[in-house]
Parts: structure tokens; sequence; C-alpha cells
């Protein structure tokens, strides 16, 4: 088995390779002055070898896509048939329906670019959406990063914890990420709803827990802006919660999200390493290598 | 018939319309703050419209190649039937061959994504390699800008060519650009040609007209750094030759290119307008609107 991993998730690859015990293979990729890319496979691959491809795609996520079709595309030529490809993080995923007719259904193309390639299955984690799969004809493993969350904050993070937290998910659609959090913590759950107090005032609050001098562990499958998270934050202050962790699978994290999230008064922030990012503490090597150990065998 | 631009060429497209006198098409093109594009085409077309769609693959690549991919499948997606794709540039197309075994060629995967997609041609124009033709089962009009490129010189800039200026190749691969500029211009052409003196001295030169006094139209299909072509122009004003003018087909001009062209000394550059530049004073829109006629009728 040869692991190779692309410009967006080298780290991820070399780790994943280590819990596979396998040889992570020499990739070379540049870019020519005009902004082209180059790759080449520098590594002596067996046309029957089982080869695990590990590239996530979000931003620069044009780059990283058609990096991704390049090194697919040049497996292809060397006659390797056993493709697994990884994309922890798969662009385009808030782009899976038509909210105005004529739209590009983006994740459409995406899969249709990934799915027509040489591969026999896609790993990736915690699709936005998970009717994403119906786009694809081959198996599509969607996993959850929660129980490599609950791991690492049980392993590195026990003074997190060690104060039973309340899980929280700052909108409904959040919730069940909480509720798997909080199980195999063995705390409280909840999450922030609008109620609307007169025709005019609505207000944003914890739906049943009074979190009032409670630590709180905001989670979230992406954070983008993190406008999202520096409401909940104000929220949860106002209702005098204490110590605020915010955790969240995917660290999208556009331009200065981090710092406002912090300036809000986050006392940490922590991510899965889907994406490169400051925060990207959690890895999910393990948890994709043992994945990639049940589809082989 | 109805006329698309992509992002890379909206007033190529336009142009286009106006000479095939049809509909310019709305589209809206923007992005997401997580970089992510997004594609609606705000135009009612008949599924049995002629549509053309116009988006040159330059700088930035990937993103113009992503945003053409998104066209394509909306407009499958409205069932539209019959597309004609112009890419007057193609990107990757100086990656059409393996100089090293297990390199990616990336022109092969540039012409899978676009011809796996519902167009009936492709026009493109002074392709860096013409067997790039060879990845495609679907017609590719290769065009040659060199006639519009004449016809600009008559109309636009007489004074250039009042003193029948030597047109230039800056080697020998670009000789039947300028042999056809040449041939239309009446005056003429030659190629700079390296020519060793000793085992240890090479010097490059014209390789049969004395240039000395007289004014010079050095002439290449793509000006990308712009090394070849500030070489050159060293090398004619060291044979005294009087004014330089620099004409190129796809002006790529990576960084300062443009600067450091006029800095050697060329007293004006001018390119079509395959791509956005500085100097794209030359429209092939009506050498395409032609081309395009041909094919539909």
């Amino acid at each position: 088995m040869v692991v190779i991993g692309g410009s967006a998730s080298q780290k991820l690859a070399a780790e994943i390779a280590t819990y596979l015990d396998d040889k992570l293979a020499l990739i070379e990729t540049k870019k020519f002055p005009d902004g082209e890319r180059y790759i080449r496979i520098n590594e002596k691959i067996n046309s029957d070898e089982q080869v695990i491809v590990v590239q996530s795609t979000g931003y620069p996520q044009d780059e990283n896509i058609l990096e991704l079709l390049f090194i697919l595309d040049t497996l292809e030529d060397m006659n390797i048939k056993e493709i697994i490809l990884i994309s922890p993080y798969l662009g385009y995923s808030r782009q899976e329906r038509r909210f105005k007719d004529t739209e590009c259904i983006s994740a459409k193309t995406i899969s249709k670019l990934i799915e027509s390639r040489n591969i026999k299955s896609l790993i990736t984690v915690n699709l936005h959406e998970d009717s994403i799969r119906n786009f694809y004809e081959k198996p599509v493993y969607n996993l959850s990063a929660m129980p490599a969350i609950v791991k690492y904050l049980k392993t590195h993070q026990s003074n997190i914890i060690k104060n039973k937290p309340v899980i929280l998910a700052p909108d409904k659609g959040a919730l069940n990420f909480a509720k798997d959090i909080a199980i195999d913590l063995d705390t409280e759950y909840d999450y922030l709803e609008k109620v609307r107090l007169s025709p005019e005032k609505v207000e944003t609050k914890t739906k049943n827990i009074d979190v009032t001098n409670k630590d709180v562990i905001i989670i979230d499958d992406i954070i983008s802006t993190g406008g999202t998270i520096v409401n909940a934050i104000k929220i949860l202050h106002k209702q005098k919660a204490k110590d605020i962790t915010v955790i969240c699978v995917h660290p999208v994290f556009v331009n200065d999200a981090i710092l406002k999230i912090y300036a809000a008064g986050a006392k940490d922030i922590i991510s899965t390493n889907t994406l490169k990012s400051d925060v990207s503490s959690i890895s999910l090597a393990e948890l994709i290598a043992e994945k990639i150990k049940l589809i082989i065998n």
C-alpha cells in the first residue's frame, strides 16, 4: 500500500501512512511562473498496488481540485487500479441544491469530476449535507469526527472537560454533533434557539439549559466567517456562562475569523485537521486509517 | 443564438455577440467569502437554442477552468443541446507531453474535463502545440491570429509598418508566425539562431538578414516571463536595429514582464485579447465570429 498526499494534506497523508505502517510516496508538486501546476509522482508503484490519495479541497479550492485530478490522471497513466480517495473536506459541499432556477449545483460538478476518475471509493468527513453522497454512484464514506474530538478532549484537554461543560450547538442543525459529544463525555447538551418575544423583537438563547456559571463547549461542523460563533459567544456571555471553548470539524476560517472569535471572548478554539489552520490540533489520521483498513479487508 | 461570457472573457464575449448580431446572456458569477465560486445563468434559453460559451483559461487558470465547468454543467441542467465553446487561450497547453516518466500530462486532464461536457466543438487560437487536438475526439478548431494581427497593423498602426519592418521570430519555433505576417505585409522575415563560435562561445543573432538601421517587429505566440523577448531585444540593439515592436498572440505576461520588455527598449508591445492585459489591443472577435458562422451553417 502507498499513500500519496496532495499539497493540501501533506501532513495528514504522512500521519495516515504511519498509522497504516505504509509507505508515503514522494510526489513533486510545484507551480510554473505562469501559475500552472506541475505534478510528478516520484515513486515506483506496481499497477496492482493499493494507493491512498489524500487531498482536501478547501481554499484555494479550485487549485486543490485540479491538483487532485492531475494526481489521479497520472496514477491512471501508471495503470494503478486500486485507489481510495481521502478528501476530508470536500469543497463546494454547501452548494448542493438550487435555491433559484438556473443556479449551478457546484457540488454536483465536483462529484462528476471526482467520480469520473479511476477511484474505487471516497472517504470524507462530516459532509455539510449527507445528501451529497447521492451525487455519487461509487461508495462515499462520510465519517463523523466526533469520536476523534472526544478522544482528543479526554487525552489532551482534561482541564476543559473536568467541569462537565455544556456542549452547545449554535443552531439546531448542529445539535447532533453536540449530542454525540455530550453522551461520550457524560455531560449536558443544548442548542441556541431564536425566540420571538414580540412582533418586533427576537431573542436568541439556549433552548433548555441555564448556562449561568457553567463552562460551555460550542461545537459546529464548519466555521467560515465566524459570525455565527461570535454571536453565540455574545449570547452565552449575556447568560453569564464561564469558560467558552469553540470546537469545529472543518476550520475554513475566512480572513480574520480566528481573531474575531478569540476577541469575542472564546477561551480556546480547537479544530480537526481536515484543513490546515492555526488551530488544527485534532488529527483525524487514526479515524481515517481505521476506516481504510475496514474497506480494504 | 446566445453568447455567454465567463469572468475571463467578458468583453470578448460581448464583442463576439455584436459581430454575430446575437444576444449576450446575463450571467451571475461571484465568489463566496470562503473562495467558492457561485454561478447562475440569468437568462431564459430555449433548449434547442445555439449557445456560444466564451472563456479563456489563463491565470488564474484553475478558477477559470472550474468556472467554465460550472457554466457548462448549468447549461446541461437547462437541457441546452447545442454548445460551441470558445477558449481562445487554453491553459496547460505547454504541458502536453512527458519529459520524465510519471509526470502529469496536464493538457490531457484539461481535455478530459472539457470534452466530457456537452459541447459540440471547441474553438481556440494558436495552440502552443497543435498536437493537443489529438487529446480530443470532438472537433477542435485551432485558429491562427495572424490575419487579425496583420489587419490590425494595416488599420491602426500604419506608422509601424510604413518602413517595411523585418518580422522576426525569437526562435525557429515561431518562424511560421513571422512568415505569415511578412507575406501579408510584403516585407522580410527571419529568426534568431544560436551559433557556436567556439567550444566555449555561443552567439545568438539573426539567421539571414542584417537588421542594421531597420525597424523590427518581434512576433511570438506566448510571452510569459518575457525573458526570451528581452534577450531578443538586446541582440537586436547590438545589431543596431532601429524601432522594435513586440507582438504576441497570448499575453500571459508573468509579474513585471511588460515592464521588463519596455525597459529593454521595445518601442511598443501589442497583443491580441485571448487574455486580458495592459496591451491586448487586437480583438479576435471578428475572426472568431466568422469561424462560428462557418461552423453553424
